[in-house]
């Protein structure tokens, strides 16, 4: 590569940290095909879109009227959707070149998965509207359940948790778990995707809590006050 | 509505999301009426440029001159406020839907009451000159004191505090709790903005700190190693 | 200042916050220097920029092919070098201020300290790899190396240090500082940039974690569940 040397001696760096690179490509047999990896920033936005789509006059458009809020929320969902088949796609070409499978098909496969996902959204929202139930009738200093959905990082936590479950339970374990962590690094709850959790959960405060992969909880009411866990065991 | 049906039923899901959305607002008695809430992005602009407008040289521009900054103070100032008023609108709204109370006057009481909350500016930029020094000198690693508020999360958490509980007192505890959440994510301390705090107060490290809504601390210097408090309580 | 009184009293908030301002820098002896600190949004850029030079496949553009990746990874890190000089200028003026030295020569070196600085990027490179293998090696949930580093935060706590450290070790305990508090922000990690953590480190959860200055860790594989340390102890 020409290139002008310049006081940083860039030529020379690139050509070790590619050196690093194939290094560690080798290591993991990966030599001529570097993993593609579903993207943090477009998962972020998935999880934005969806919220504002399951909850459009609180966490959408501010003003939003009754007239405009079915074309708001197909639009956003329509655009959420787009975006995560392609994520979705990146994660079943990465598990099948792990497991040195075939990867024909990928884009049917990821639509199907993608609107499998779609379909379970609205009850998305109804466990949704039980966690923030539990959340205003837990806390005795909320005042309305919309304070508990725009104030409480439980909320958020449990938004990431159930759109990531899903998507675990469907196959994308990947994905599942960047979702979660990005709640995890918003709230400081770090829930497992694959953890089952019922209806009405609420997580009171939340900095430090862990919720394990194998851990199976309710349905019942539960609080937590900021502790930590390695797994939440199931309910006897 | 007409729409072409793609992949994945759009048409059937924003149905589906709608029937939810009804039943959910009217469990809430809010069938024609959803509430408009505060916005979390508006309010963290309003904190920032509070931020910039309190610290506008090592918050600010970064390059400000003795000449400018006043200008830019108070442009800053100006631009925050009115948003913070729009906000204040949002909540006096919403605070008198749910006591079913009359709606009128909004306009000019979120104006006084921003003007109330700017009035005490000064005297929030002395407290948090306080805090900072409390943590300069409480924190032996501490080279100086612009580097306890520019590094320090237990300064970022007590500025959003010291601005969150001016506006929890004149009756807002609605933006005050999303600001001091805001802080809360940012930081992993979770302080509610009714706890009354006086001056020169330091937290280290924090996260999972937690101060309940009727914590009185102070004034004295303070110094809190991350650690979880359902509620510190007032010194004897 | 002309100005036209708006409702909020502007002119006098502005001439009140300048007086509260002034005793400030009184206070601090900088009277007619306030300090021009390295800016935490710039350093952000930088920490960005870095990630996608180390890890330019998963980190870096999505799509990147084998022929053009050389070139994306030499025109960011010049990008990001040009920017970090900058902001290690600032500092270098900061401590000769505040130490009434001359600050000549602060082109030349912060130049010096960012060439010095870029050197070590490879071998971070390498032990960053070898948090990751640790990482995976550790967790009997992660399914590849490319899980942890796009999903864990105690790998994104390790980036931010690794580099902060290195930074720390040059003269820059500000920047350095700034940066590990970015860390600390998005994970619930502390890590103390003075810290010298050895090769093959890895810390699980994380959140409510603190590694303090004195710190020495290592070269061994550590797993920590998030707890709280005033100080990891050098191992016997």
């Amino acid at each position: 590569m020409i290139r002008n040397h310049n006081d940083w001696g860039i030529d020379s760096l690139v050509a070790q940290l590619r050196e690093v690179r194939v290094q560690s490509l080798e290591t993991r047999h990966r030599r001529d095909k570097p993993p593609k990896l579903p993207q943090r920033k477009e998962l972020r936005n998935v999880v934005e879109g969806l919220s504002a789509v399951l909850f459009p006059n609180r966490l959408g458009l501010p003003d939003i009227n009754d007239e405009g809020i079915d074309y708001f929320v197909g639009h956003t969902l329509d655009t959420a959707l787009r975006t995560l088949q392609q994520q979705i796609r990146r994660e079943l070409v990465f598990i099948a070149e792990q497991s040195h499978s075939v990867t024909h098909n990928m884009d049917s496969r990821a639509n199907h998965i993608t609107r499998t996902f779609a379909e379970k959204l609205p009850s998305v929202r109804q466990l949704l509207d039980s966690d923030i139930t539990a959340a205003y009738q837990g806390d005795p200093a909320a005042r309305s359940p919309d304070e508990a959905l725009v104030c409480y990082p439980g909320i958020v936590a449990m938004t990431y948790h159930r759109l990531a479950h899903n998507l675990y339970s469907l196959g994308l374990p990947l994905i599942a778990r960047m979702m979660t962590e990005q709640a995890h690094s918003a709230t400081g709850i770090d829930i497992h995707p694959g953890a089952k959790i019922g209806d009405s959960f609420f997580i009171d405060h939340g900095t430090g809590v862990v919720i394990g992969e194998t851990a199976v909880i309710g349905p019942v009411k539960r609080q937590l006050l900021g502790d930590t866990f390695a797994c939440i065991k199931p309910l006897p």
